[in-house]
């Protein structure tokens, strides 16, 4: 990885289950600190997201208007912001209870439907927030996202920011591998 | 609505079905244009989203830990970018094999699960761009997104920009209400 103090948590979530904690100690997010999650998409998944997102752009849907309309080589390509829900995913996971502030995307490369990809949240500033006397502290947190094919970390199919507030900055026990 | 040159095609899906066109003329994407729909996400829209993007946060699935966690009084919210997924699903409906580029979103105000909401896209910036003197043109388009409560337009619950590639600027006959 790029930077001597990032701690990767790798979130090896094959499907949508969570694997459990081995270690006893709580990890706390610190700047730097960069939490992943390794996915593909099926076409089972795409056709899921069709439906209930109502987005049936056949870029999604059909090889042939991918390659001819989109310009697809490989043919279907997963949604965009499919792949941008892994952002708010891997931080739910680790943080239950976080909000979601804001996120900017830049789909850079296109995603085919079947492809392993990283998605990757890590975060470039904490700060505290309380919002008045007897409120439980929260924290207000920037976080880098970015994804990428498997084995191509230098080539970004999204890259963005997000800012989420979060309970608190242990990590959830259910969230991470040791 | 605020704009007097603003047209308004409203996309009136209440599921994720599109209705059929009634005019003969196809409409043209001209700048200041509005697209909307109106869409109201269920508990099980939220569980299958859940389910594909594999975000469980319990601020969606839980209504106590929504009002604790969240400080959502009324409960389970709808994930932001499954509200979000509003922007391209209207693009793609109208204009099939369009490209996205970019998006911007900041969350200001929740949605409940069951709430109605009007999503709207507008265009503000259309260019023409060709690859090279063999490719069609394509139109890359800056629009202006939002989602709204369907009865307060000034209260915005999403806020961004997006960019998308539109293989035509005709809307897909397929796409609009008279």
């Amino acid at each position: 990885m790029h930077l001597g103090r990032r701690a990767i948590l790798p979130l090896v979530r094959t499907t949508s289950t969570t694997s459990t904690a081995a270690s006893s100690q709580p990890a706390v997010l610190t700047v730097g600190h960069a939490l992943r999650e390794r996915r593909r998409f099926t076409e089972a998944d795409v056709a899921a997201y069709a439906a209930v997102s109502g987005d049936r752009n056949p870029v999604h849907l059909d090889d042939a208007v991918a390659r001819e309309l989109g310009g697809f080589h490989r043919g279907r390509v997963v949604h965009g912001m499919l792949l941008a829900s892994l952002f708010p995913s891997i931080i739910a996971a680790c943080f239950p209870g976080a909000v979601y502030a804001s996120q900017t995307l830049k789909f850079a490369t296109p995603v085919y439907v079947g492809d392993d990809v990283v998605a990757e949240v890590q975060a470039l500033h904490i700060r505290a927030a309380t919002a008045n006397s007897s409120a439980a502290s929260r924290y207000v947190v920037k976080f880098a996202t970015k994804c990428f094919m498997d084995e191509e970390e230098g080539s970004h199919a999204i890259q963005g920011e997000a800012m989420a507030v979060l309970p608190t900055l242990e990590l959830s026990s259910e969230s991470t591998t040791d």
